[in-house]
């Protein structure tokens, strides 16, 4: 049974629990299409990917910090190991998890594709890159590509033999997409040529695929400045003949990897479109339409870092919690006689805190990500057209606190999961300091943690009126009432710290929508990001709380270990009252205040 | 003049200011002891250190990172320029800086003997650490040695020839020195035979210094069981004849060296004594008074890695102050027209609170360590006693957060600081990322940050009865008094809001006292952690409100560059009022509820 696989990848309870027993999945084989599919389906396809992360995976994942890609003869060199680490993936057919017959695919639900995308992540989240930016990659041309595209692309993409990137950014627009200044031009062939720099391509170039998809963001001439100026292009590295055999190298160069602090498995990589002649590309979708097309894959992508933090957060939990049950140091504070053997560390209270927030962090961020991938199945199987306009509501409100709160927090398990073991924590001898490098970028790309905050509180609060805001106010409402009409005094006052929480960001987003309204803009998003930290502390508390009420609910009449299970989740729900949700009104006071200090502050007075 | 040499180690105005407007250290002159010096001679030593730094020190920084240390035929290699780099050091007598003319010392006070350590710790961390563990090893010999152990290691230390280092951890005796169970035997000779393996020793060995002087502490046969039993030993790495030649080797052995994520320059060794016939050990002091004596080098090391911690923060907020001022990116949120130029970073409000935050953090631990540095010098030229006391008592109290809050928040600024650099912060072409890493040591050892925290709550506040936390409070509600009284309506507030948190640490503390008292140990201080944050931010909230009452009193009468450096003191006091200070409450929370939900938490609850 799958339950029993020990694992320091993931504990297979909590996830069976969040999957059925906090987010119900398995009502999804209620619907058709899923109809194939049962929990042991799902279950199945998990145990599959944690014996393939397990044995394929997690044991290179040192190797591959060690060493990192090189630039050698205008390729790129990297480990054998690498490439059959991905095989295997690619063989066993990962690579479709989430697509259905047509592409060979398992046909999971979202929820359950991500599931077992986590595996891979904790395992060895560097590796893990190709085939998440393989899968985005395909999933865009499927949206928005034309029947041709799909036939020339998608198979072997959701094959594993042709691996996607995202090429957006350029050494001059990072953060800025506005300022991309990669050109295309038409032929008459109808395909355009491509000509510019692409920056921080990760998976840009390697050898590990037969062939390489960029997706690139590029001007066409006369097209407006700005984002709205944008189209999107397929550029392969190599061009694909009508028979569908690999032709010539397309102009596409590698011009230099960069070297990371972590996440050395993933290469990253300048890029060199039309060099020489151009490079051939094919335009997806209409002209000028190139950014809302790629920001289905970026919006995937989001969702796909905060998994991959949560996960790196949830390994090194399990590795500083083993720790923390052998390793024999000190005594406790009322009983210091030296005559009697030292305790294990996880008996001091102050490890235990430390194990705490982990468990809090690592667990309620896999719960914030599976559930927004659950959101997403919702609104594909949602039966009205109103019910669906929710769903995206709510997971486009959700997405900048899925892809950070994961990552900012995911680091702070990191650096605890490095305390808990003291000295060999911070060497090379254990895999805490590198999940913690490697977990450091989960701020940075697909949108900085400052570039999600404004995206919360601009797009998703003022700008759409508090929609999304009020059909999860009134989700949370609906946890907070059960928790009210259960009798247990506990789950009372968490209701009711949780909704004075959510009354003070209401009351804060509310000042905030007047001002900017007011046309003070800039004033008015100026402390953007406390307020993204004190919403993702009140999801992940909401989120806690719906967890306890479940073990309220079950606790009576479970066995020894699952007792134990559920007042692990119990505690860490107390937890999370106690010592996180507190955090919020300090965040806040600086948005409440409405502070002008950062506003005012002047370059020449640092 | 000093002022104008530009530095990214520490903004010499900065330094100034904390040194002689908040600390006023130029006082310290009027003291006999001090007579000689001025604040010329105190602004050339600075200047001297600087220059030091930042030819020699700062250059190699990124060269120790990629050439860690190797074991090679049993010796320890590491590139020739770290040989040079400290010969530099010890040629400008920088060993000696806080001593006087009997060690042909440059006489310094305490305070400006650490300015002139800070300017070393920015410019290269691992590599202070050799002066820094040698001064205070010198140190300790000089307070508890005999004259003749004084006359035979304290030249030569002092002199920078020989190196030191402290060998207390063990690899079944980390945080809990009750558990060395290393042992030392008494020769007939007054000498004895040292047997065991220290562990986490920093500069334990290498081929830098003629001879390595290891204070190691032992245990005596038939001695108390704890840290009662431990006495404490010189053993030097070369035996020392009478004419002070170097003689045979000791009985110690490099046993091998761990390898660490960050601080790679240093050295950092499992050091095997007594493999043949005992390692020749000297007696500090008496039998089991061991420990004791060690603690003088203990607290001198905990302020030295608080002030290591601030520098790493300095040195990388001044370095993204440089990149946000030049790195074009993006547009104001209320005028987005891509035909524009784009904007410096800096001039985005979000990037000025990442900027305003690492100022807060880094200027704010600069004035704490150098305030606790000032409390030395305070003890020493106290006229009676009971100020001596005082000054002690203050000292005792602050320590653990002189130690921890740096090391906390150093890490936070550096975070940040790769965060202003967006992607590029993140690879090893700049040297965030090797801050980060660096900075990520000092949370661990001199005492983890938990270890720091039960310091503060159970020995410093519980045990002492508040005696130190009263004298600490007597001196805020004068910084509080004086900011009512001046008039403005801004410090005013932040004084009400300073006293507030005060009160509530005292409340807090109090009822944990009064838990502790009555027996209930283990549960008063299992929530020491927060405590230690609350209490940390509240005494930098301090430091800030005395900084913005000295900007209060002489911006009206500044001239223009000045007046720049005055507003930017006075909006990172705006920061800390309104973005830091708030955050204790939430610290406070589970303190003042006195939750049991860590204490609770069972092992196999996980």
């Amino acid at each position: 049974m799958s339950a029993a696989i020990p694992s320091k990848l993931v504990n297979r309870r909590d996830l069976a629990f969040i999957l059925y027993e906090l987010l119900e999945s398995e009502q999804l084989t209620a619907v058709r299409k899923y109809a194939d599919h049962s929990r042991d389906t799902f279950e199945a396809a998990l145990d599959a990917a944690q014996r393939l992360a397990e044995a394929e995976f997690a044991p290179i994942n040192r190797l591959l910090d060690q060493h990192e890609p090189e630039f050698v003869d205008g390729k790129v060199r990297q480990p054998e190991a690498v490439r059959r680490a991905l095989a295997a993936y690619r063989d066993a057919g990962f690579f479709a998890a989430g697509q259905d017959d047509v592409y060979g695919g398992m046909g999971l639900p979202h929820v359950i594709a991500q599931a077992v995308q986590a595996m891979f992540n904790a395992a060895n989240i560097s590796l893990t890159a190709y085939p998440f930016l393989t899968i985005g990659n395909a999933n865009l041309i499927r949206t928005f590509g034309t029947d041709e595209q799909r036939r020339t692309w998608l198979p072997a993409l959701y094959g594993g033999r042709y691996f996607g990137t995202m090429c957006l950014s350029e050494p001059q627009a990072g953060s800025s997409l506005a300022d991309v200044n990669t050109t295309a031009r038409p032929c008459e062939d109808g395909t355009y040529r491509v000509f510019g720099q692409k920056m921080w391509i990760s998976g840009g170039d390697h050898e590990l695929a037969e062939n390489i998809v960029h997706l690139v963001l590029a001007r066409l001439a006369g097209a407006p400045a700005g984002t709205k100026g944008l189209s999107l292009f397929i550029v392969p590295k190599f061009l694909v003949k009508a028979d569908g055999t690999l032709g010539a190298r397309n102009d596409v160069a590698l011009a230099g990897l960069n070297h990371k602090m972590g996440y050395r498995g993933t290469t990253n990589c300048v890029l060199s479109f039309g060099e020489s002649d151009g490079a051939v590309g094919y335009l997806v979708s209409e002209p000028h339409k190139g950014l809302a097309c790629m920001f289905q894959m970026m919006n995937e992508a989001r969702i796909g870092v905060g998994l991959g933090a949560a996960m790196l957060a949830y390994t090194g939990y399990l590795h500083s919690l083993e720790y923390a049950r052998s390793r024999p140091q000190g005594r406790p504070p009322a009983s210091k006689d030296p005559s009697c053997p030292q305790i294990p560390i996880i008996l001091h209270a102050d490890v235990r805190r430390m194990l705490l927030a982990q468990k809090a962090y690592a667990e309620g961020a896999l719960a914030l990500c599976l559930y927004a991938a659950s959101l997403i199945d919702q609104r594909e199987t949602a039966s009205t057209r109103d019910e669906q306009r929710k769903y995206g509501a709510l997971l486009e409100l959700l997405t900048p606190v899925v892809k950070s709160w994961p990552a900012q927090w995911g680091l702070v398990a990191n650096d605890l999961a490095i305390q808990v073991h003291g000295g060999y924590g911070y060497t090379r001898d254990y895999p805490l300091e590198q999940f913690y490098r490697d977990n450091r970028l989960n701020a940075i790309h697909e949108g900085t943690h400052g570039i999600q905050a404004l995206d919360l509180l601009g797009r998703k609060t003022v700008h759409d009126r508090l929609e999304g805001f009020e059909e999860l106010a009134a989700h949370l409402a609906r946890t907070v009432r059960a928790a009210h009409h259960n009798g247990d005094a506990r789950l009372a006052r968490w209701a009711r710290e949780l909704q004075s929480a959510l009354d003070r960001l209401r009351h804060v987003a509310t000042l905030v929508s007047r001002k900017a309204i007011g046309g003070a803009v800039e004033e008015a998003l100026s402390n953007a990001t406390p307020y993204l930290e004190a919403f993702g502390h009140v999801i992940v508390a909401w989120l806690w709380l719906r967890q306890a009420l479940l073990v309220h609910a079950h606790l009576d009449h479970a066995n020894a270990d699952e007792r134990a299970f559920y007042l692990g989740k119990w505690q860490a729900a107390a937890y999370v009252f106690d010592f996180e949700l507190p955090k919020v009104e300090g965040w806040l006071f600086p948005v409440a205040r409405q502070s002008t200090t950062t506003l005012d502050m002047r370059s020449e007075w640092f």
